[in-house]
């Protein structure tokens, strides 16, 4: 048994394995890297509020209990179904089973350029790039002297009105208006200005219409403006286009378009076309009852003809289940076909607001924000990061300080050497290169 | 008044002045970074115990309750003393009075090139390298199948047996001996080997004999191997030489030559050896009593001949000092002399062991450690980052666990582009480039 991710879907579905499968069972766990990632919590690395090892977990202490279970920390090339084959950075593995649990990365509309100024949110690294380059937006606007280009530094634009768009416009509005109100002489960071730009008529368009609009609301609190029916069409080093107009802008986040892992091209299977495995309904592979898709890799159709969303609840169900579903085959019974048990959606807005449904419940501000605290603890894995988290969030929501308020810079040598130094050292100064960086006379 | 750096000197420098200073003080901080990094703990962070934001509080933070402090992030790239003005990435700054604490950076004793393959351990960006180096060489070691090159994957080299390599040899010990035996199934981490190299005949040199030799004993039951009267004389990518002999090592680890910062020799005056600038007794640059050189950049002679060591409570001794006699100039007063209140050193050796001593007093063993812990939790500036530290001391004494164990990558972009994507990605990939890229052909 390969298991090829360890996120949500792949963590569970080795879990399950080892708590209910029979001790002749060999489960590896493969994936590029060393850690489990908690991703709903991502946009806190990015803005500043918590720490990349805070909502990471080895995995192998997630799976050390076991014997049976080995870990691998590989990155896969290739997967040969007829010889029930994959081939990875650290040589080729044989299997009986195969669960593919790779995720999703993110999609520019085939604009694969704008990634460089508009970094998505779905590793660490990215989140604190993120990071790095919102706080060195204020750091540089302290320090500049002219108007139109400190308002440049301090404009910030997301794309996407989807939950991790909306969390991230909160969370960059709390801290231009809250957090970072002292720590700054020169300028006022509440002259932040904020846009969230979304596609569709609404933001969260998942939620009921009623939540959009409490959701639109407390975010203009925070201080965002809101363009909806608005498609980007560029994204360059200073500015976006977005429908008519140009907005000047040093920092642009992404959080719209997100698109399957590129392995599962290398299926040679019905695809949809954001690139998800289209899985039958015991989350298996056409033709391929011993191959499974699973979380945001796969496509599964349900009895009203949409697709399971992808979410973490998901995800963590289809790794049972598809783990379920192998133990069926090794007793010899008959699978079962997923269900989905739909626990709801949530998202939160700042600090103490938030927006939550579950079948025809409805929650909003405050106490929907207490319940997303609550529900993120207890799906979070590891104690020592719960308490860790716990800590914080209670911390920044009593002082209203982001804790993890670190620039880190990519180059770590102190004398870095030829052209690739001449390249680091670029990168390492403050920030993307911009007309900021023009000496300012004025002490 | 203008401070250069956030260190130790430069924030209790700020501090002093503006609890006791005249409202017409203006005070500017200028830090290449935005953090202030308390160093005593960064081999824990490379160690994969705590997280940078752990030991890291933004300046602006800490001198944010008053309107006469100014913060900059900015280099300084030159100091022009008879104008009386400093040349930052900024733009220029006019001075009355300057305080340089811009600390200390590695020395690799002629030979630069040793940087790439052994890191030292200054900055945070060093850390998470050597905590990157350091993990990925045991998941490279689980999925190497030859013997040698498996060996040399879990063999470390530290240089230089002051009170940070100590620190580092020991934590490397324990890691490997402790936490991470559960977590991989084919590697023994016990089978690691720690080699720590010291040129001088004894580990620890500024402590009592008696403590050296406690210490050693200590980091023996770790199982690191101690080489005394040994010096480096190469480093490659695979292996160290030392005296006669040649180690093969996957990951080696600075620790011995420190160097003041490189602005020191722009200033003009009469410096040490190793880059420190000589002061007078008042701290002042002879012939600039306007200009103050603090901490690990400054060389302070004392009435028995030697001079101050690089020590936090050294710096943060001298920052009140050259504080309190700006002050004692804006009031007519006459200057003080400078007094090294020593108030002992102390090293830890791995959990619940450490060696302290004071003026004549001697601790070592778990008592010395208690002590180690309560004096850095105390010196830690901001409450949050003592209570977060407190907590994951606790958890990773009673679990033997190291809480951030957290391998992250240099590049942050899914799809870098060009040349510098390819070195980008090449850097990306788990370690160092060496024999252990070969495709292994076992499952």
């Amino acid at each position: 048994m390969v298991i090829v991710g360890g996120g949500f879907a792949g963590i569970n579905a080795a879990r399950r394995l080892i708590r209910s499968g029979p001790t002749s069972l060999r489960v590896t766990v493969v994936d590029r890297r060393n850690h489990h990632l908690f991703q709903p919590l991502l946009y806190q690395v990015a803005m500043a509020g918590l720490s990349p090892a805070d909502i990471s977990t080895p995995i192998r202490s997630i799976l050390e209990d076991d014997e049976r279970v080995q870990v691998r920390m590989a990155s896969v090339e290739s997967v040969d179904l007829a010889s029930r084959r994959i081939t990875t950075s650290a040589g080729p593995l044989d299997y009986d089973y195969l669960m593919l649990a790779c995720g999703a990365t993110h999609a520019y509309f085939g604009h694969d350029e704008w990634e460089e100024h508009a970094p998505g949110l779905k590793t660490i690294e990215q989140a604190t790039e993120i990071r790095r380059r919102v706080l060195t937006a204020y750091e540089r606007a302290e320090i500049e002297p002219e108007p139109e280009r400190r308002r440049r530094l301090l404009t910030f634009v997301v794309v996407g009105g989807g939950a991790t768009g909306v969390e991230l416009a909160g969370a960059l509005g709390e801290l231009s208006r809250h957090t970072l109100g002292r720590d700054f002489r020169r300028i006022d960071p509440s002259a932040t200005r904020v846009l969230l730009i979304e596609g569709g008529d609404r933001i969260l368009a998942a939620f009921d219409p009623e939540l959009s609009r409490r959701a639109a609301r407390a975010l203009e609190r925070l201080g965002v403006t809101i363009w909806v029916n608005t498609r980007v069409t560029e994204i360059a080093a200073d500015h976006v286009k977005a429908g008519d107009e140009v907005v000047y802008a040093q920092t642009v986040l992404w959080a719209a378009g997100v698109r399957a892992s590129p392995l599962s091209q290398a299926l040679g299977v019905p695809l949809e076309r954001d690139g998800r495995v289209i899985v039958e309904s015991d989350l298996s592979v056409p033709g391929h009852p011993e191959v499974f898709v699973l979380g945001d890799q796969a496509s599964v159709r349900q009895a009203d003809g949409t697709t399971v969303p992808g979410l973490a609840p998901a995800a963590i169900q289809q790794g049972r289940h598809a783990a379920d579903n192998v133990l069926h085959d090794l007793r010899g019974e008959q699978r079962e076909a997923f269900e989905y048990f739909d626990k709801g959606i949530m998202a939160t807005i700042g600090r103490a607001s938030a927006v939550a449904q579950s079948g025809r419940f409805r929650m909003s501000g405050f106490i929907a924000w207490l319940a997303w605290c609550f529900i993120h603890i207890l799906y979070l894995i590891g104690f020592r990061n719960r308490v860790l988290v716990m800590i914080q969030w209670m911390w920044s929501y009593v002082r209203y300080k982001r804790g993890a308020r670190l620039i880190t810079e990519h180059e770590w040598r102190l004398r870095p050497t030829g052209s690739e130094g001449e390249v680091a050292m670029k990168k390492a100064s403050a920030g993307r290169a911009s007309a900021a960086d023009d000496v300012s006379t004025s002490a």
